[in-house]
């Protein structure tokens, strides 16, 4: 079979040509750096700012409180890291299904003697509220949860969980919102009780290595990349230009189309789902409603998740079995355990993601390959073992 | 005059067409995250890949000391905070005029208990060998020292340095050879007494966005940026493919040109040094011959330089008054109070830096502009001491 159907959109997206046209001029006639203040670095920074206005646009917040970052993970490690600097001990709340970027970062300051508190979930991968009240202490200095799950799709209750935070403690407040901004309303990330929000362009259609972090005026904040006096003396390096100007374009289109390609892609993912629970022993992951409008998560009894991925892969069908950037780790995904799979039926989990170019044939033929590609690996298995 | 001639190439370079061109195929057609193990995901993984084994054939290094990053203040913040990771306390050797990336690094660590030592130079800008070895100590963790500095171009001693570092301390060496990348015989700084390099693809005619480290096998490291398990577990976040792919190219082509193409460039700094101290009241900062085959820096007498600069744009001419990094900071370059100058001397100061683009003719129209616009400003001077 020639034919290939991408449908991991939630590792990485393809760069729109739109974006990439909006990119070229920065990529050739126009150069120079943003610090310089001769006419050839002067042309660069006003394409800079405008980036920056335009997703602040978008966000329907200040131009300043837009920094430019490398991506989503060093969002992450920024907002983490940047509001922690300014203590020696404290307590930092996230969740027990942050992405590896938040979790291990926390790891790393509980190494340092941070009391760091993971959150549990319930079933559907949603955070307990009534944990976090219990949780927020007057040292806890930062609360970091998720907008939706990269995993399994979970959306999380952001609101609530901020008026708690705000309520019941002084903490500073991040939501890694890195799947959930080109899928959702991105100013539903961007609330009174949000502090930062963490952003990376290659979701949503535009550049690898480039992300942003909003950072609300008045949020203490230590920088995290030193050096020059870049993104207003906050994080040093000299701007990607062309990034810039790319997730910004990319924003402003992923935020204009988000309410018809929201629906259109969540009448796809419904299909997907009823077609995959017709197959037997198939369970979805995840809220049934909650959750990403491109994402489905399923578990197979009696199949390998990995060998699964590669029979598709094989039939042209390009998925993930748990999420891309643990892909090269044979740890069960530690959203699953969460949620409370055992093992086993973490090890035999398969993550669609649909995105732009998907059709509603492509999840006809892949729902049919699926089916095929269990039952030769189940009847692989029978005779396995009757061997 | 609409003639435009840029001459900062030190703060960034364009991008290649040629560099272009190799990205071009990763920024459409060929999308996929390398963490994924399907085939979009492999084709990406085996484009960085690639690129990292170009880079390390270049750097004479194995690809697998080679690490990317987004560009060489990451780099510089990761050499530095990833070695002192493992110490509460200890001293680190560098130089009084390394660039804000190291400088403003070792100023946060020096926050944090670490005792930071800052090399004196000559009136050269040459780091003193004598103070090196008066300095380590047995608790030396690091010793961080650029190739060639970035505002008036002189050529450090890495190789005498790093023999002494290894001769008289068990401490690590890293040499930031960001500027000296694209321009000196990159080889130079992957020598056995030379630990960690940092690279920036911008300035060798490369994309912005991407840098490099070079971590020789064997070095204790922590990663600065955590997360996922990309970069062999050492610098988390999703890999910038086009980035990777561009830097390689560039970095390539650079070293491939790199002996015919500094040839030209010295021969072009020699008249315009010739043509520039022919002007009254004019001094060439730097050492006379071990100076960055690209780069010239002097200051005038009774000039101010940002006035300068100002009045170089106007007729067409881009260079830098300082670096482009501090070129929005009004303070006196640190580099030139390090070698002697005085506050003001620093102030009327002037960095000019070619690159492939620069011809002979630019620099007599370079150099014919310059006496003008000196002659009109000192004029400017005496009339308003005359009012």
């Amino acid at each position: 079979m020639n034919k290939k159907v991408y449908l991991d959109y939630a590792a990485t997206t393809y760069l729109r040509p739109e974006v990439l046209r909006a990119m070229l001029p920065f990529m050739g006639e126009v150069y120079g750096n943003p610090a310089s203040v001769h006419l050839f670095g002067q042309k660069t920074r006003y394409a800079l700012e405008r980036a920056r206005a335009v997703m602040s646009g978008v966000l329907n917040a200040c131009p300043d409180e837009i920094y430019f970052t490398s991506g989503g993970t060093e969002s992450n490690n920024w907002a983490i890291r940047g509001i922690t600097a300014g203590y020696t001990r404290g307590r930092i709340i996230t969740s027990q299904i942050e992405h590896p970027a938040v979790l291990n970062t926390c790891k790393e300051l509980q190494k340092k003697g941070f009391d760091v508190v993971y959150l549990p979930v319930d079933e559907y991968g949603v955070v307990s509220l009534g944990a976090l009240k219990n949780k927020l202490t007057c040292d806890t200095v930062l609360v970091s949860v998720m907008a939706a799950n990269n995993e399994i799709g979970t959306i999380e209750p952001i609101a609530d969980i901020g008026r708690i935070v705000k309520a019941c403690s002084d903490a500073y407040f991040h939501v890694d919102a890195v799947q959930a901004a080109g899928a959702l309303d991105i100013r539903n990330y961007k609330l009174p009780q949000v502090d930062m929000t963490s952003l990376s362009a290659h979701k949503f259609y535009g550049p690898q290595g480039i992300g942003a972090l909003y950072i609300k005026k008045g949020t203490r904040i230590h920088s995290f990349v030193t050096g020059g006096s870049q993104e207003r003396g906050m994080r040093a390096g000299t701007s990607n230009v062309a990034g810039a100007v790319g997730m910004s374009k990319a924003l402003e289109l992923a935020a204009a189309e988000q309410p018809r390609e929201s629906r259109r892609l969540s009448a796809l993912r419904e299909r997907l789902i009823g077609r995959v629970l017709g197959i037997d022993g198939a369970r979805l992951n995840g809220h049934p409603v909650k959750r990403l409008p491109n994402n489905a998560n399923f578990s197979f009894d009696f199949v390998e998740g990995e060998s699964l991925m590669i029979g598709l892969n094989t039939k042209g069908f390009a998925v993930s079995a748990g999420s891309a950037c643990s892909s090269e780790s044979r740890e069960p995904s530690h959203v699953l355990l969460a949620i409370g799979l055992s093992p086993k039926a973490a090890h035999s989990s398969c993550r669609i993601t649909m995105g732009r170019s998907t059709r509603l044939s492509d999840i006809d033929d892949f729902t049919d390959a699926l089916a095929c590609v269990i039952s030769d690996l189940r009847a692989d298995g029978r005779d396995g073992k009757r061997r």
